[in-house]
């Protein structure tokens, strides 16, 4: 156990963490930080006894370990207020979902010998806010720690523990190498899912026919992706703008390459693709990413 | 209740049928053609009370209703077999993805004075096979019905019945108006999401990284649709080719101004679109087309 956490940002995650912390006496004392009167008023209906900060500056105890887990764009506001008085005795941590403009910008923001290192739970959801948080958020759930030089090994170990007392698995790797594959299995299907259901109503506009009504033959899958969080998607978009411009260019190259196979009804090339997809949906089941039955479980 | 009904071709949707009749009580007797041995003795181990048809060119019942559950590249070689023997008393129905040129084919090799009125029960799901079956597929579910010219009303009102009867709401729209909207609702999130996945394992092929183990963060979503039955499908790309193509083209259009928004880092734009994409979501969910559960219930 630890003895302070600070959990800085109280919405889907951070909330999920403070349920989770609290359920798995992962520490002594929980101090949380969150702007909105809106979303303190749910917290304090959680009845888990933790302390609500006001305000950053005043703070004067020695946390074994704070987390971000606001929006991305808030970072650099915060750790100007934390200089104030962190101590080389905290882990400094996130949730973010991009790592390399993240950390750059960090490191070159925060007080020298601070242990910074980042985490990332692949643990979410289509809907904000800490009314839908859950204390089983991370079990058996991948949390990547982005190992860069220079880290002191006892933190890293520190860290480690904390994220496997919420019930998650760690894999470490860097925040190049962490961009770059989320790029394609989250950034590009949330853009994705997005521009679908844009594509979708942008007909219907022109058409006037009442397409939503006809959903479940396939794009309600996709609006449940694209009814996320705002803020949060376009950070992860911003910050992780090469990667995903990458992505975006491979996946109109493949699109066109079926335009083509349906224009040139070429049989053959169009299943062999299927069958190999199929193959991937088997894979993501044997792996325990996600559920194994039909629809999602859904009807 | 009617007496002869007679599906032809017993996979996901036929043994759906199989159940929902037997359970509704919607026909006396039950025929059931099926080519697939292994589905044949699959459906025997459900005890429902039916007759099997070994060759279709030897029927002498007069059925009330045949349907086509196979896929639609089948439709033509069974149209002429049923030819010998189908009279003025059957309705003859199928459950096919696309209309327009089905419809085109059948009218062109059906006998004179045959009904042909497609139907279009918006229900499925990514496994296929007898084994998946469920009676009630098609309960609270649309199904669309085809309405065009010189349709006798008392065979529309029989169809009508018998969809009510299997728990689905009907709508009737002509099979122009049916191909460019399931174009868009269900054509191309496929494609999409059969294209998405390519561009997970294209990517994962090149630069080596266990990308699939990360699924989780969004593409494990697409690779639900993905999975979906490679003969079914690339029978719909070809058969809707046209308005398939021009939803691609749509998207893709769509795809370059997001990739510009990012480029640019065009706040006020992008957040405007994910702004309006949430209310799609919402307005799924009232129309009761999903369910009201984040993460589709699933976790």
């Amino acid at each position: 156990m630890i003895k302070n956490i600070l959990i800085i940002g109280c919405g889907l995650i951070g909330s999920s963490i403070l349920r989770a912390v609290h359920s798995q006496k992962a520490s002594k004392n929980i101090y949380i930080f969150e702007k909105s009167k809106k979303n303190i008023s749910i917290i304090k209906k959680i009845k888990i006894s933790c302390k609500i900060i006001n305000k950053i500056e005043n703070i004067s105890v020695n946390f074994d370990l704070i987390i971000l887990c606001t929006p991305m764009s808030q970072y650099s506001r915060i750790i100007l207020k934390l200089n104030k008085f962190i101590t080389n005795q905290t882990i400094l941590t996130d949730v973010g979902s991009t790592k390399e403009q993240a950390s750059k910008m960090v490191k070159k923001l925060l007080k020298k010998n601070i242990t910074w290192i980042s985490s990332h739970p692949i643990a979410g959801s289509e809907v904000s806010g800490p009314k839908f948080g859950n204390k089983n958020l991370f079990k058996n759930k991948w949390c990547i720690l982005i190992k860069e030089k220079n880290i002191k090994e006892t933190h890293l170990a520190r860290l480690k523990w904390f994220w496997k007392k919420l019930g998650s698995n760690i894999t470490l790797m860097n925040s190049k190498q962490h961009d770059h594959i989320f790029s394609i299995t989250s950034h590009l299907p949330h853009l994705i899912a997005y521009n679908l259901v844009k594509t979708a109503t942008d007909f219907e506009k022109e058409t006037k026919y009442n397409l939503i009504k006809y959903s479940a033959g396939g794009l309600r899958d996709f609006s449940r992706i694209a009814a996320s969080n705002e803020i949060m998607w376009r950070d992860i978009f911003f910050s992780n703008q090469k990667n995903i411009i990458t992505a975006i260019d491979l996946f109109i190259k493949n699109l066109n390459s079926f335009k083509k196979d349906i224009d040139m009804k070429n049989s053959k090339k169009i299943i062999k693709k299927f069958i190999n997809t199929k193959k991937v949906r088997k894979k993501i089941i044997l792996l325990k990413q996600d559920i194994n039955k039909p629809d999602f479980g859904r009807s």
